[in-house]
């Protein structure tokens, strides 16, 4: 059994007495994975041979307390929050997801975490197909980014960026690490065996992002993160 | 003359390399304001006889600083940031602006200063009428929240709400501050007298927010903040 935890406190309810968060911040989407880093470490103390995957880590704080717990804890990382920052969303329906992206730092602390992984952390896409009306079109904006069939090659360009900026060191992204982060991490710590028989290459040639994915007949149409921009080309063999 | 100032240091570019940013943190929407409290303070410094402004302030920092200012440096507070935090824009176009909302605890800070302004804070709605297909229907949403017809009202409820959660005393919501809150302080710091003539009265009698304000002929259709819930209603005498 593992257990894939969504971790985020929710938020203090608006009409909450301010007596409340006297004695500590309020709760908002910011500091909500933060706030529920002790439950992690409690769960982890309390059943230390529980496989626990705390998911979609947005935040130096989680990668920090995952690192801190033995080796039946572990975390996801999703290909866009390798580039989001809290700025990208604001005012950007189809770069806001929960947990939100947070600041430059965290999202530097992720991109590092992707190349020290160690095991630790691999990812989980957490890919979203929101129908576009739910996107930009209603009051309210679903939570989610979709990234699926982009996804490994949204983890290259933010990586190639984190280099660019001199986050991480360019010898650091081997491809042992690449392989690691994306299947042979997750595998193991899912206990699936490879079976050897698939791989995928990875070529820049220009790919750009479509505008919009669609599938006749089933009345669903889905913005992917990035539309437009150029990015890394998948093939399987 | 009056300087009045939009005091937000623009954001760490994306590309920046990590060591322009080591010894500090990256700027994003959320720090800002904060990052530009130094500039103001220069500013005042050095022109300690020049009226300013600093509109629409969003965090507790921001009012500690234009309180640390002489009597030349004032600031305003806009009716939908005494309610707004992070929570409510992040998936809400309508409660999007610039500044963004910030933390439960900056938005309490804003209520405080409304009735211990003590004249150094005043209403400015920064209302922005921007077309309902800017908000929600295209790929980013224009910033700004549509406040100007109820705004008084917003306020109000603002600050019932803040009396509720404990904030703020009802015994310290007195009409001299809300009559200098709305408009007396303003004047006098702007240097306009008052005529004397126009006043206005606001009754709780059930008045909804309408879900849309168009005009005929203009092909503009705003959505007004907190569209279909109650409010204070505000007639003229």
């Amino acid at each position: 059994m593992i257990l894939n935890l969504h971790g985020e406190v929710p938020s203090t309810p608006a009409h909450a007495h301010a007596s409340a968060t006297k004695d500590a911040s309020a709760i908002t989407i910011l500091n909500a994975e933060p706030a529920f880093l002790p439950t992690l470490k409690t769960l982890h103390s309390k059943f230390p041979k529980l496989r626990i995957i705390l998911e979609h880590c947005s935040t130096a704080a989680a990668l920090a307390m995952v690192r801190s717990c033995g080796p039946t804890v572990a975390g996801t990382i999703t290909a866009h929050h390798l580039s989001l920052i809290i700025d990208d969303w604001a005012g950007d329906p189809f770069c806001f997801c929960k947990p939100v992206a947070k600041t430059p730092e965290d999202r530097d602390a992720l991109l590092k975490a992707v190349v020290n992984s160690e095991g630790k952390f691999f990812l989980g896409t957490d890919s979203a197909p929101h129908d576009r009306g739910k996107k930009r079109g209603e009051d309210k904006v679903a939570a989610g980014v979709f990234t699926q069939p982009y996804a490994i090659g949204y983890v290259l360009d933010a990586l190639e960026k984190g280099i660019e900026r001199g986050v991480i060191d360019e010898k650091d992204v081997t491809q042992d690490r690449l392989e690691g982060f994306v299947g042979a991490w997750g595998r193991r710590f899912y206990g699936v065996k490879e079976n050897g028989t698939e791989k995928i290459k990875l070529k820049k040639k220009g790919e750009v992002v479509v505008d919009i994915l669609a599938k006749e007949g089933l009345g669903v149409q889905v913005v992917p993160f990035r539309r437009g921009e150029e990015t890394w080309s998948v093939t399987w063999h």
